[in-house]
């Protein structure tokens, strides 16, 4: 493709950085593809409808399908005079109503949402339990068991600091370099309307391929006994995606924040 | 219609009482319905395929197109010997996604889930904010205000104990009296996964039709300040409909509980 970075910095004008929420099950993930209907297509027909122009939106990173967000950063540059919260709600009046502007301003032409963001955050929603909760289909991954959340948590505190997180990368995913810092890893119980969740969040300065899926699936091993809370630590020292646990579903993962330094 | 009641009185066989949890989103109500489907009619068909017999479920009462259940109560008879707990299993194993039972037994063949129900508890789902949330959509009302969550509580308050509550009926459904006992009526902020959300908890001996959504609706504009908490008592003592709230959308209403003297 050619480079939606480029085109846009191409743009003159103004930047408006957004904050953007999304329920990812009804899309084909952030990146627009030929294929189906994706946020990041959304989002450009929403602002194009508004501008009349031809806007390109960059994001902080992809979303798979099915993955939700309730903070994804994206930018565009526009020649549009519109303040920046009156976009907010002329977008939120013409998008669907799965995807959400939560926020929306100004940002000096050099932002990038990619490079600029120090970290992200992201949560991964469990609801153990022996029936499952048909008000959660689309939005946790049901576990048919109880899980030990003590365990979960000590386990994911060896996720903490700088590692190289290979065991963590979905095979045929290859990058410079698989060592990222995780600045906190929390696993907790969260009762919400009397029906028990559990939230892992992770909060890292990049993430690899599918990384927190498979963190959540190991963790959810690891919930049900089937590994010990000590092997976390062996299964990142093996750099060995074959020792880590299955890769959780996407319908589970919410990209909440990203961090930026300039502007928060 | 062929009363559904008497052909279940017919059948020989054991009884047996279920609690269901759905998603009403997708489903015309509980009651069977020419036009599209419906709670009682995915119950039936997953029942008949189970046991091979054309089976009559009678549910506690009606829920309307788009209204939630979590605790609805049912049960048919059944000739079958397939122990209650394993019958809920294979249930859960065919139905749609959006319906779960969450618990079966065997009760009395002379149980009646709407006549012999002492009380019902729904509660209604409110969420208010300036900014909508995508992953509340088919599970909340939203209302785009600040809501004085006081003032619902004073007025909620006024509900409880025997009224007169035709100002909360819907206009041309005449019931032969519309006096009901409210045992309690409380409204409370929920702050789940960080989005408010408000709940509207109600419990009586029994309700009129759409009482719970116009009485939803009329705390609403109290909690907006378009009326005062003080107007509640007046809205009861008119006994009139216009002088009460909106009925609130449907898709906020969860049927939680009903409660029966001899099995819970």
């Amino acid at each position: 493709m050619e480079s939606t970075e480029h085109a846009a910095a191409r743009t003159p004008g103004r930047c408006i950085k957004l904050t953007v929420a999304y329920d990812g099950t009804n899309y084909q993930g952030w990146q627009r593809q030929p294929t189906g209907p994706t946020i990041q297509a959304a989002l450009e027909a929403a602002i194009n409808s508004i501008t009349q122009e031809e806007v390109h939106i960059s994001g902080s990173g992809r979303t798979d399908a099915g993955v939700h967000a309730w903070g994804q950063v994206a930018s565009f540059r526009t020649r549009s005079k519109i303040p920046a919260d009156a976009f907010r709600k002329a977008l939120n009046a013409t998008l669907p109503h799965d995807i959400v502007v939560r926020h929306a301003c100004d940002v000096p032409t050099t932002f990038r949402p990619i490079n600029d963001a120090i970290s992200k955050r992201y949560r991964y929603v469990l609801q153990p339990g022996r029936i499952n909760d048909p008000f959660s289909l689309r939005h946790a991954w049901f576990v048919k068991r109880v899980l030990d959340v003590e365990a979960m948590q000590v386990a994911a505190k060896a996720l903490i600091g700088e590692h190289d997180f290979a065991a963590f990368q979905a095979t045929g995913s290859p990058r410079q370099s698989t060592v990222r810092t995780m600045l906190d890893a929390t696993v907790a119980v969260h009762d919400a309307d009397e029906r028990m969740k559990i939230f892992i969040e992770v909060e890292a300065t990049g993430f690899l391929y599918n990384m927190v899926r498979i963190i959540a699936g190991t963790l959810v091993d690891i919930g049900q006994g089937k590994r010990t809370a000590d092997s976390m630590a062996d299964i990142i020292a093996s750099c060995d995606r074959v020792q880590a646990g299955m890769t959780a579903p996407a319908h589970g993962l919410y990209l909440l924040e990203v961090h930026y330094p300039k502007f928060d």
